[in-house]
């Protein structure tokens, strides 16, 4: 029986999970992430304690996948620069590989997610697969052929920072008219606001303020308020926009739609279909594009790590 | 020593060539494509003429790459669908194997293309290119480790259908905005008309018309005439925006420029590389992306049947 380790660095908490090659697991925990160089010392007692858990010692793992935020250096499992962990050339797959005695692969955390959902989650059985992260920003990454795409050093699927509007929204990457600007929950949140406060008498009023309105304000309202129903057909448009960019550039058998907005289900993914088949290259007879919700929520990275060491 | 065979399906002639594994060709030659079911015994015909010129018979030839326009469903060899060719469900390599008695694959022309410059061309060196090929439309190509990126049933890579400008300029494949109505060669003829048809004292006016303009006229203008540099300007800026989605997810080491256009030379890689550079997502320092003049020029595609053929 083989055994693989997963550790899904975040910015407040460390996950873990340890798995056979069956996909049943035998531990799963987490503890509060330490910042800094400290952060091999944080994974190798959560590493401790799976294994513990498990029963079982480190020479019983076949190999570990690591996930992180930030710019990361898969090829040579290095943290190139995570702002947030406060980490810049950062070894951090052989410092874990030398505490372990195991094979150790390290990749970015959006990158994890994808792989994590194309292996174990909603993409399982199909060969091509993008996920698109909708939360602060838009994350994402892409699995080809059952392997992740990461781009030369790493550095690609960066599916937010891709213009569908020249000129427009300033963002944060020093671009116009990102994709994120439009179609990430904040930019839906704040689109909801906008609209809230540019219109006093909608009924989304009775309930929030233009200060307290999330980016589930307008889906709770699109039935009965003809302003929130707006804002979602202006939001649905701007994410069809970018996924059938990605439709027709990846040519995906699945797109899968991560993040909070996606607990809208069937409200969010039915006219996403219809809008994205409307609009894919050549239609949808040949070769159909299939948009679905993500599946394995906040444990996507942590499956995508095991993926990795499964690789 | 190996032999290969490359065959470029054009709607108007079918190029070939034979190579060596070296990279050493003993025959180059082309003819008149015949569209329809004759389009095989026309492919035929070619690679007797090819391996006369050779000195060689068919069961000399490793194996036979092919390539042509449309929907092509490169697994099973299959011409899907290609209008100009009057092709529906046509198993082109299937029968090219019969008439040869060697393996053949068969992939799009731009794919090809990109396989090609990838190869033998101005990506030589790279794992991962993109060409992006500027003519009536903007086609092109994905090369990922060496190895063409299609998507679900060859049917991506559709750079040119990526919408840069939402409910922008209305496309042929029924979005808008798309990448191509703002960056192909066609684009800038189009908007240089239109600019000289709403400015009479443009001196671009002394050799052309609006009916007479090409996408060529404003390049020869800019150093003389602001409005030509204004035209090249509003060009370059929707060249780079494209080149920076597509350089943002795939990361590519290098994005080579083909078509017509890129005849320009330096006059439209140095200030496209520099409005790439300002906006590519975490800057240059780490992951440099290369902007460069595809190589190959029409030879692209035959190169890239042969490494289709190589592979």
């Amino acid at each position: 029986m083989s055994l693989y380790m997963g550790l899904d660095i975040g910015g407040t908490t460390v996950k873990g999970i340890i798995m056979d090659e069956l996909g049943n697991i035998s531990a799963e925990d987490s503890i509060p992430t330490v910042c800094g160089e400290g952060l091999a010392d944080c994974c190798a007692e959560l590493a401790d304690r799976l294994m513990s858990a498990a029963g079982i010692v480190s020479s019983d793992l076949t190999a570990a996948g690591l996930d992180c935020p930030g710019m990361i250096d898969s090829r040579h499992g290095k943290v190139v620069f995570a702002g947030n962990l406060q980490l810049k050339d950062y070894p951090l797959a052989k410092i874990i590989k030398e505490k372990l005695g195991v094979k150790v692969r390290l990749c970015n955390d959006a990158n994890a997610a994808a792989l994590g959902e194309a292996r174990f989650g909603a993409g399982k059985g199909y060969r091509c697969s993008v996920l698109v992260t909708l939360g602060t920003g838009i994350g994402g990454g892409i699995v080809i052929d059952g392997k992740l795409f990461e781009g030369f050093k790493s550095a690609g699927a960066e599916i937010g920072h891709m213009v569908i509007e020249k000129n427009g929204i300033p963002c944060t990457c020093g671009r116009k008219g990102c994709f994120e600007r439009y179609a990430s929950a904040r930019a839906l949140e704040q689109y909801t606001r906008k609209v809230m406060a540019d219109d006093t008498s909608t009924a989304m009023w009775k309930t929030y303020t233009e200060k307290t309105a999330t980016a589930k304000t307008p889906f709770e309202y699109m039935d009965t308020d003809a302003t929130a129903k707006k804002i979602i057909d202006w939001y649905l448009r701007n994410l069809a926009c970018g996924c059938v960019n990605l439709a027709n550039i990846f040519r995906p058998e699945v797109i899968m739609i991560g993040g909070g907005v996606a607990n809208q289900g069937s409200r969010l993914i039915d006219p996403l279909q219809k809008l994205v088949d409307a609009e894919l290259f050549g239609g949808t007879d040949y070769a159909p594009v299939k948009v679905c919700v993500a599946s394995l929520g906040a444990k996507a990275g942590a499956y995508g790590a095991i993926a990795l060491a499964l690789r």
